[in-house]
């Protein structure tokens, strides 16, 4: 019997929809993506799922439950996102364990609902049931995008320039200072955690946003990416999910990856390598994108979007060149599922 | 702090969907019926999501795995049947713990894709990860259909013919039979299954079927129901649905139920009344539907479709007419979520 864990995550998907034979002439993109792409009509539907599991995904310890709704519902907001396109419903599942309240539940349907309304997005349907032990949670996001609007992952071309959004890191370092106080709290439970100064790297944790704000964006300033990717697992991942399925190499600067001051600091106060936390660390949500050189002056003007390094031939392989210029090979050593 | 069993699982999402606006152009129906209904073009898209959940929804004591992922696809097509649609897309996402080996998980697959292939349904998406407890399997399943087939609970109408399709209880019986042989075998180990004569029953719990092909037949023969759902919790439980949604109450008759032969025999042997199964028994996925008294010819000839009575006005309330004339309430007592 094979162990789950030897496959991965990726493996096991690959493994399980191998050879999948679409039936349906709406089926226009399956498996494979951000999201499925269905062609109803003239405009494109997408539709992801995302599963959430206490205890695998979230710890309910330093979690509050108005924030895990919200991070919930944008983590799918996020992967319409990453395919260029506009989120505009969701269902919501829950499996609920007999030590949540109503009260609970609604603090979590808040924070679902709070994401819904900024967001434009539409709550339309669901089901809740009890579970056993803890609590499960399943959303499903519907969006919706020209066709000619959609960018998937194996669009990226030789010479095309490779951007990101935001700051990388700052999730995962949020996360490490969560686990930090909660076991200082444990030893000396009349403490205060340490979070002065540090809040917006707690924020990037417990209360990311989905870029539909750059989406918007790209659109109003005409810049239409070749590929592009929502970083959940880490740059380094999504960069080599990218160049595989668009057949190409890639060079990454590290002094161009973007880092936030307190993630530096919280780093440096950790011991902990910042650059290795933006490449590996994940659920910072922002956008990997790649377009064509000929929209570098459309990119310069934009804000909060910076430009990390280009596409190479496949042969090249995919590299981060050091401060120094040296070449170090791209490694997927994000989050594993398994 | 309220417990969410005073609520139930309908209380809860009336409580916690209470006041939902809805902002998007595209959502012509949200929380409320089988499955959503977007309005992205000139056809509908419907949506709908189940979570099943180990030692909840199912016991792999007694389910075979393939059998399992059959059932999980099939529960989600005929909700979009429920709809008078067609089920075209699902995205799967599963929660798996350590102790299934990927020949577990293909099993599991084996079964939904099956299910997908009977039904032209394409498996476009999904998320797996690690659980810590048991399996996780939630589906959403995305349908079409054109806007005015699509058929919702509140349209019930006085006068119009009650209908439901196949045979009820059944489901209901073959779990008490899995039940009771489960409980033999742990005492005898040696012995086998007492199953024979009764394979019909274990195939409605283990491999249920959605009425697509009585949608199909409705549309083929120009009969346009005035409300549908399906029969999940049990008919009873579905009917007081349909009279509140639609503001009417109903009479059906005892001896018009449809009950398979098999199904009274064990009722019998089990000391079970067959009506309560019937009424009360969920998990048959069998359509209950509502239409004019003008489509009473062409509903004669069709097959598997039984007329089990007629809405009245809603001061009458729910009732059954037993074999002799008496009217008893009918109550909700199917299966509970919580």
């Amino acid at each position: 019997m094979a162990e789950i864990k030897e496959l991965g995550e990726f493996g096991l998907i690959r493994h399980l929809t191998d050879k999948l034979h679409y039936t349906q002439k709406s089926t226009e993109k399956g498996v494979g993506d951000d999201a499925a792409v269905l062609n109803f009509h003239n405009k494109r539907t997408l539709v992801t799922t995302d599963l959430l599991l206490e205890g695998i995904h979230f710890n309910l310890e330093y979690v509050p439950l108005k924030h895990l709704g919200y991070k919930a519902a944008i983590v799918n907001f996020s992967d319409i996102c990453a395919m260029n396109a506009t989120p505009t419903q969701i269902v919501v599942s829950l499996g609920i364990s007999k030590r949540f309240s109503v009260e609970n539940i609604e603090e979590l349907y808040k924070g679902i609902r709070l994401a819904c309304e900024r967001y434009s997005v539409d709550l339309v349907g669901g089901d809740t049931c009890s579970s056993m032990t803890g609590l499960t949670i399943s959303i499903t996001c519907i969006g919706e995008a020209k066709k000619d609007e959609i960018v998937y992952r194996n669009g990226a071309k030789e010479n095309d320039l490779i951007c990101c959004t935001g700051n990388l890191g700052s999730a995962f370092l949020g996360l490490q200072l969560l686990e930090r106080e909660r076991i200082v709290m444990q030893a000396n439970p009349e403490g205060t955690p340490a979070f002065e100064g540090k809040e917006y790297l707690l924020e990037r944790q417990l209360k990311p946003e989905a870029r539909l704000d750059i989406v918007k964006k790209l659109r109003e300033t005409g810049i239409h990416p070749t590929a592009m990717m929502d970083i959940s697992d880490g740059l380094s991942s999504e960069l080599l999910h990218i160049c595989t399925q668009s057949n190409c190499g890639c060079a990454i600067y590290e002094d161009k990856i973007p880092i936030d001051y307190q993630a530096a600091v919280l780093a440096e106060e950790m011991n902990l390598n910042i650059v290795t936390c933006a490449l590996n660390g994940g659920e910072d949500y922002e956008l990997l994108f790649t377009c064509s050189l000929s929209d570098y002056e459309k990119l310069i003007p934009l804000e909060d979007v910076y430009m990390i390094g280009h596409i190479t031939k496949p042969e090249y392989g995919c590299n981060l060149i050091g401060r120094n210029g040296e070449e170090i090979a791209l490694k997927a050593q994000g989050w594993q599922a398994f």
